[in-house]
């Protein structure tokens, strides 16, 4: 797909040295984090500056070869898998906090900031941003933003895209624009910024982004509580809800979640409950404990096996360490794990999480779920191996009725994993022929020769996983 | 502009009733809260259903006639004037709160609801729709989406765009489009929820709304703080964020507009003082005390001149209530009041208040400067008089001045009140030509024979205003 005259006027943009295309770095980019899905890409290019992103962007625009943009590749839904061949550009280098504005509360940095390289920076100064997806120690920001990344904080502080204030990012043509800034408050023209949170590297490559910070909270207590019971866990919910409480966090394991991690981190976890709450409130002190009161009230009330809240803040983080390492913990089991992301309003919890127990069944599949449960997240995990592709067939027929039924139960196909390659089939399901194509025609006002991350989105194609492709 | 023919199709739609024509109706719906513009449509139709809607846009685009939906026409940009004839479209008949879901912290209500109705409604019940924008007892919750509007609550609580989780609209094409909806998360696709909001009439029209609410804070105290000078206002803001303080409102007003304000509202204020910041807290009873004591204590060391906590929610009440009367106390001045919209990042506040009064002394006008000082967007209000040809040649000189100062300090056009008709001219500022183009292919995708409300928020034409046009 590159012919020679092309590849070095490329290289001459960044330098040899950042230009990539031996077979071992090549296949190193076949493949993120989404199981089941590889594809060849035809060279890894890693820029330092916009000024160069525009020149490998209009040279691409003008011989049609695709671009992928890429942060940590931990995407799970075949994001930055190169499907149709083309260009890795890996946004590693854009790796700097440009600033932190304490007196307006904003921080500007690169894409390739990692998330939690990011907390820490403005952590030490006492300011805080929220948005913590699982993913967060490895994922760059500008993963998220293209994402929309959520997190376990979503249900109190909200997700990626409540905190990108301003953008700058380039068109396939070249050209450089910027929308919103610093500004709290900005109607200027169509809202660009949040159009381009989201949009899966499909609109534009951003170069830099600028966020919204809050102060960091004074405090915070975790609470963790056991449940016979599945649908006392929700009820649960509902109540410390009802009860105008919103607190940091909610997160939930189902049994079979909870003996894989505690397996994993050993932390003695009562093995014969139904269900597990971990609960965290943050903010001044007093509130805090008058909050967390409340909600053990209220879990005691409903009928909860146990309730401790953690004695420490450290306490209170090992026990959140163990629900972030879910995913590590049930990958152990065996050799192909998928995670997916359907997502219902808070109210329906407890029905989904009995329709993915019946569908497991079904299906005679291994399916855990744990998630956020104060904002209906959840994560149905399934645990199966490739190899066998009688189960792998078995595997996408019970994710298409866990799909159907998130949209039954009045949710979306994807919380916050995104679509990608592996979610476009579906994305008829929660917008619509019309949404799909009114989203196509806004595409090619972007992007008209559809060089940017093609194939994702809403890619109409089979379902099927593609294979290594050959280049 | 509408044959006889269409005439009586668009009447069968809707009923005779609700087609209004004759000369005093085109009248009375020929402005809105602009100053200096007026253009007659060609009809008015006030639609019930989403079906009618559908229908009507189907029509009008087939036959090419310009549609401008409307609220309560509060708008201060235009916006709501049909500056190329056509057919207002009146949504007040779209009045209901079809739900508010207390498990799910969510309402879903139509266009037509006024604002400080839902306020009521929601907070009868303990939640809280927090967007306060000033015209709120006037306008309407699908004004406030299509204009992103902001109000006073905006520092804490954040603005419109932050709350509408979902909408139903219609394309020109007559097609129904639902976005979003009820869940905390959602990144299936394109967010074209949020590119819909502010996006003034011009993308589609907007026939059902679904927000997010909160719980409503158990109490409020208001502070109010008397400066001798206008920096120690600015600095006494900026010491309250770095001191990790986010405030629910602060509110400024400079000496000008408190003179005006006190001779209406009679409220006694120490005149020779040069500004006032009025600022409010909510929340747990606790820590609302120990914010406004905090604040008390910075504004003393910073040299205010006075500072006094409002006794009780009433006092406090009436004070903020002086605030919200500015436009109204200041309309009564002079025949023409034209409010404006210049933001500026927090930071930058006294400078711009220093380079509004640097203007309204080169051009020998009267001036006066509130407004949201928490998040720098502050309304410089000119008091003029139209019928002195002379003098409006002068405002729109300053006013130019004005939006270039606030692009200069890292600002924006528009924080609230959209850019509509009257600051067309100036978007390029904000979003740049290319900015402007993409834009204009956006629209092109949504409404590709631009029939929904022509010639605003990136039309090229000259900025003087169209006096009434005769059909």
């Amino acid at each position: 797909m590159l012919t020679e005259d092309l590849r070095q006027q490329l290289i001459s943009v960044v330098g040899q040295k950042w230009f990539l295309d031996s077979p071992n770095e090549l296949h190193a980019y076949s493949y993120d984090a989404t199981p089941l899905l590889q594809s060849i890409p035809d060279a890894v290019i890693i820029p330092s500056s916009v000024q160069e992103v525009s020149m490998i962007l209009r040279m691409a625009n003008e011989h049609r070869i695709p671009i992928i943009a890429r942060g940590s590749g931990t995407n799970l839904a075949g994001g930055t898998v190169p499907v149709q061949g083309g260009i890795i550009l890996n946004m590693n280098r854009f790796n700097q906090i440009y600033e932190i504005d304490e007196k307006n509360l904003t921080a500007t940095l690169g894409p390739g900031v990692i998330t939690a390289d990011f907390h820490a920076a403005v952590e030490a100064i006492g300011l805080f941003y929220p948005p913590d997806p699982g993913s967060m120690r490895i994922s760059t920001i500008g993963g998220n933003v293209a994402q929309g990344a959520g997190g376990m904080r979503g249900l109190k502080y909200g997700v990626t895209k409540d905190y990108v204030m301003g953008l700058e990012y380039v068109l396939p043509t070249g050209e450089v624009l910027r929308s919103g800034g610093k500004n709290v408050k900005d109607v200027a023209g169509y809202d660009l910024t949040r159009l381009m949170v989201g949009s899966e590297g499909t609109l534009g490559v951003i170069t830099e982004i600028t966020v919204k910070l809050l102060p960091f909270p004074a405090t915070k207590r975790t609470l963790v509580v056991y449940c016979h019971d599945l649908y006392d866990a929700a009820r649960i919910v509902e109540q410390i809800i009802a009860a105008k409480i919103i607190p940091a966090t909610i997160e939930f394991l189902d049994q079979a979640t909870m003996k894989v991690v505690d397996d994993f981190a050993k932390l003695g976890l009562p093995l014969d409950m139904a269900s597990m709450l971990l609960i965290e409130q943050d903010g001044a002190e007093e509130q805090v404990m008058q909050d967390i009161e409340k909600i053990a009230k209220i879990a005691h009330h409903v009928g909860a096996a146990e309730v401790h809240m953690a004695a420490t803040i450290e306490e209170g983080a090992k026990l959140l360490t163990a629900r972030r390492s879910a995913l590590s913990a049930l990958s152990r089991l065996r050799p192909t794990t998928i995670l997916e992301d359907a997502t219902v309003p808070r109210a329906r919890l407890a029905e989904m999480v009995q329709e993915i127990e019946r569908v497991a069944h079904k299906y005679n599949l291994q399916i855990c779920t744990f998630g956020h449960a104060g904002d209906g997240n959840l994560h149905p995990t399934c645990m199966a191996d490739e190899r066998d592709h009688e189960e792998i067939e078995r595997v996408e027929q019970a994710f298409e009725e866990i799909f159907h039924a998130s949209i039954r139960f009045g949710g979306t196909i994807t919380g916050e994993h995104g679509v990608g390659m592996t979610k476009s089939k579906y994305l008829h399901l929660k917008v619509g022929e019309g949404g799909i194509e009114l989203m196509e025609r806004l595409k090619a006002a972007f992007d008209p020769n559809n060089i940017l991350n093609p194939g994702k989105v809403f890619a109409k194609r089979d379902r099927h996983r593609i294979v290594v492709r050959q280049s």
